[in-house]
């Protein structure tokens, strides 16, 4: 059974979140609500000059805080099973905010929905996604169980 | 009006494009038909020891593909409005190719199809988006035109 | 440029409404919020027995709550280009509200979420979707400039 | 377990089903393919001065293919988690087949992807679903049953 804190070690130990900056600021099971931090760099841009985020990042986002926000609860990863993104606004050069809710919780999928904004609160992008609940997943367990000693 | 070898120098000049090691193998204006190749590298995955691609670098790939797809045919970038992506399974430790193909090409939104699979064609993870074919894509433009040279 | 009543005498007359019976209750084009109403009819289920509606019942409350949403702002109907639904649990034999709001107005294409809810809030389905607002929408003109008189 | 013929009797003696005219041409559990037919009536329109279809009586058809695509090969109805529909253009007073493919069979979730075409093969509109494998479907059950008889 895995708590906040353990959730907080899985995703900032992870190679890809490691490559990209990506942390975990809070993940509250009661409410569902899971909140992750990027600081900008202009790697994880398109062209620098332009600084805009790449799409695949906005993405990756969606995908992460989804899957806490519908893991959290159970105590365990949950894989996606998949997810819609809607690009509204372009960020540039800003520290993105994925801010991921349970919005049902199943016995073999959940949902969740995930905003993407910056610090003030402003939306660049929305993105929807089901997640597997009944399903293990293997490619974190031993991330999983190292974090959770 | 950026040609398919045009697509390629903006493609794998990109930022994050160099960040993940993305390759443009074919574009086919005619066919309408996009191949990317990603080789492996355990900082893609979500931890190194299974080898599992993190869903967000999968992502990233339809996005790209399908953005490709979308906008070779009007030889200039087309900005990604949405995307859904469909894991069907996970790969691990394998090069990943992404097929893009345009469905519909459109005066306001295009619609592309991508496929994610190994070198031998088995599929892991589909993709369909809808991409802005009206918009200027301000982002990519200074790439565009040092491409374009 | 067609105000909240002519979409609502263009919504109520359109004959797949007057076949399942859709009403739309209010439509603000400030707030950007739509509601629909649908009475339960049997005709409108799987199985009687059960009462349970129809999936596609659903999609199609998403699919106007939506449209309405976006098109409201412009004063013209704005047609479809996709949409997610998710079904989270089943209503049976109760009217459903269709409740969309304008996410983003954008020049080509619009985003709108709607919820299927029973009178009480209760969420039975989410939906989003991307609509064109640059494109005419030919199928509903006849309808619309009889509506507008 | 259902067999074809089965699942043929369910859909066609569907209340909501009946209400529009929908049939099931043919259904191959070895191959995954779903076929059914809508013939065309002017109450499916929006307008029957255009007679384009309204978008959920095209939703509805991909709701039912993908369904039947994922659960024939299980002999039992599965119910839709979600699905996203892209309308490539607009089909108007023809009639309508929806074509469902199995993409994927999951133990809890399978994947299917519809094409509406006219009987030439010209296609208007494309399909996606995740539909539940592990979760019962009540609301179909009793019609199940005397389909089944």
């Amino acid at each position: 059974m895995l708590d906040a804190d353990a959730f907080k070690k899985i995703v900032e130990s992870a190679s890809f979140h490691r490559l990209i900056g990506l942390t975990l600021e809070s993940a509250n099971a009661a409410s569902g609500v899971v909140v992750l931090r990027l600081p900008y760099d202009p790697k994880l841009s398109i062209f620098p000059e332009a600084g805009v985020y790449h799409g695949g990042v906005i993405a990756s986002l969606i995908d992460v805080a989804g899957a806490v926000a519908c893991g959290l609860p159970l105590g365990r990863p949950t894989p996606t099973a998949n997810f819609r993104v809607d690009f509204l606004k372009s960020p540039a050069k800003i520290d993105l905010i994925a801010t991921g809710k349970l919005v049902r919780s199943g016995k073999t999928v959940s949902v969740a929905d995930v905003e993407i904004t910056d610090d003030d609160g402003e939306v660049y992008a929305i993105g929807r996604g089901t997640f597997s609940t009944s399903a293990a997943f293997k490619a974190i367990e031993a991330g999983a169980e190292s974090a959770n000693r």
